[in-house]
């Protein structure tokens, strides 16, 4: 971890020096938004991997326009996300939409879009766009699958795995890759910084959605069971539902296809949930995408960056927030 | 006019062949909302810009995936803008939000403007994604504008002129701007290009905001005097004010200000509003920009789209809906 710390040390006040300028630059009108979803901390994760997998194969260029881009089109989908969730929360402070109203929000995210897309094609080199403009499509498709699957009491765990890896996986592969495209080592490091990339970004969301189980809300910066109050099928869910019997199992999905658990139900269930060991056993499969993230960093040259990039699969399988 | 006509019939299928079939790659959840907002119809005014621009360069590249990029991010925009101004109708029918929900609609429209993107980036020119994303940045800047300034009874005409530049304008000149980059025939070309795209879209949003005083709700399907029902402070309404004694004015204003009109206030404020010539004399002010938007032609070579450009402007001033 102290590799990891002593890196973003370095790194962050650059990224957020960066992000901060680019928000200057925009007109005044869009700042406030602009400002309230970049201003909100965040671990700023897919820029770390984009200068950690461009200076892990010794890349010159200037990282920093990249790196940010990458936040900024995170900061996108959090902007337009909030919106469609009726998130009231967003990284423990008040969400955009509700402060500037949804068509500023929305507008705002589009504004990050583009200026993400500016920002990297002031690179020259095409592929940089065209890779983390398919990211952003698949991005934008996974959630609509998510969308489309609440409260799907038959979602499979194959149709789970395909919704987390579009909604967060993909646009962790293009940073990574994009680190690699930059570094002009050519197609086999790119290819071995995509599987990084990939499998880093299942096991953090699979994390995540564990998480979501047993954090307490004070330190997930919004309430636990939220996934399951809004009928979202994740893995810790599917796994237990998997245990009832036939009884217990109609009744619960029922209630889920209702949307009328009280809030008695929801902690119930949670605990349920994390009693059975679920939360636990969508870790451990998070351990497996972590396994595979490690082999394809096999490829990369001995650097002190890939070492951190390797401390931070540890890092994403034993957080606790 | 017959000119046009002609060009369109030659150019309107494949456009729409090429849309269709970029709307049947993408993953089958998000097809319904973007096959919704492409399907509607619509004029294709930017993707034949696009066309004749470099046309009448004579760009020798394959021209469909750069005017089809314009159509994705104007739907792109279309799709966002009608859940800003809940809009019911879009082209004639129910807006997608409506039939597909705000979430996949505000993702639909990502996952298109993500698609121009990657099109634009498989020409290998960076330019493009430049001027195409700087674009998108102003027009979603534009309608920022616009939204904070709805019953801003302190509008001045520039700021209004600001406004319609950035929410309508800059796509336009984009469209030409990239034609021009494509064709290879320099700055200056670039800059004629600029000039007449520019011009043109303000041109469009001038008649545009005139026509919403003067045209009966089936011709533009939606209902007649909707900016002033929405409080959008537009030329026609800016010119109107300017003639009213100060307590019809004090009145008027206080109504705005409180979204307190009748539906026989806004029928008798629309006529007033084009009887006194308001609409009129907007439609005056797009000749103005279409006149601009002539002598920058005056750098293309004579060719047969060179003369379709200059009639599309004519076409631009004297349209009815």
């Amino acid at each position: 971890m102290n590799d990891i710390l002593k890196y973003l040390e370095g790194e962050l006040p650059r990224i957020n020096a960066f992000l901060e300028a680019e928000a200057n630059k925009l007109d005044g009108v869009v700042q406030p938004a602009v400002k309230h979803v970049l201003g909100a901390g965040g671990k700023r994760l897919r820029p770390l991997l984009a200068l950690l997998t461009a200076h892990a194969l010794e890349t010159e260029a200037d990282l920093y326009p990249l790196a940010c881009s990458l936040e900024l089109l995170h900061s996108a989908t959090l902007l337009h996300d909030d919106i469609l969730d009726d998130a009231e929360l967003r990284r423990g402070q008040e969400a955009a939409h509700l402060t500037f109203g949804k068509g500023s929000t929305i507008l705002a995210g589009d504004v990050l879009l583009a200026l993400a897309n500016r920002l990297v094609a002031d690179y020259g080199i095409p592929r940089l766009t065209s890779v983390l403009s398919e990211a952003i499509m698949l991005t934008a498709t996974g959630e609509v699958k998510e969308i489309a699957n609440v409260r799907n009491v038959d979602l499979s765990r194959d149709d789970y795995m395909d919704i987390i890896t579009g909604k967060t996986a993909y646009l962790f592969q293009a940073a990574a890759e994009c680190g690699a495209i930059l570094s002009g080592k050519g197609p086999e490091m790119e290819q071995a910084a995509h599987a990084y990339g990939l499998n880093l970004g299942i096991a953090f969301q699979l994390v995540d959605d564990a998480l979501d189980y047993v954090s307490p809300s004070d330190v997930m910066g919004k309430p636990s069971g939220g996934d399951l109050r809004e009928g979202k099928m994740t893995l810790p869910l599917i796994t237990y539902l998997a245990t009832l019997d036939e009884k217990e199992r109609t009744e619960l999905l029922d209630q889920l296809v209702a949307d009328s658990f009280t809030d008695e139900d929801i902690q119930r269930i949670t605990g349920e949930v994390v009693d059975g060991g679920h939360a636990e056993a969508t870790r451990d499969a998070a351990k497996h995408y972590a396994d595979k993230a490690r082999k394809a960093l096999d490829a990369f040259p001995d650097t002190q960056e890939k070492s951190i990039m390797d401390s931070i699969l540890d890092f994403v399988i034993s957080r606790a927030k």
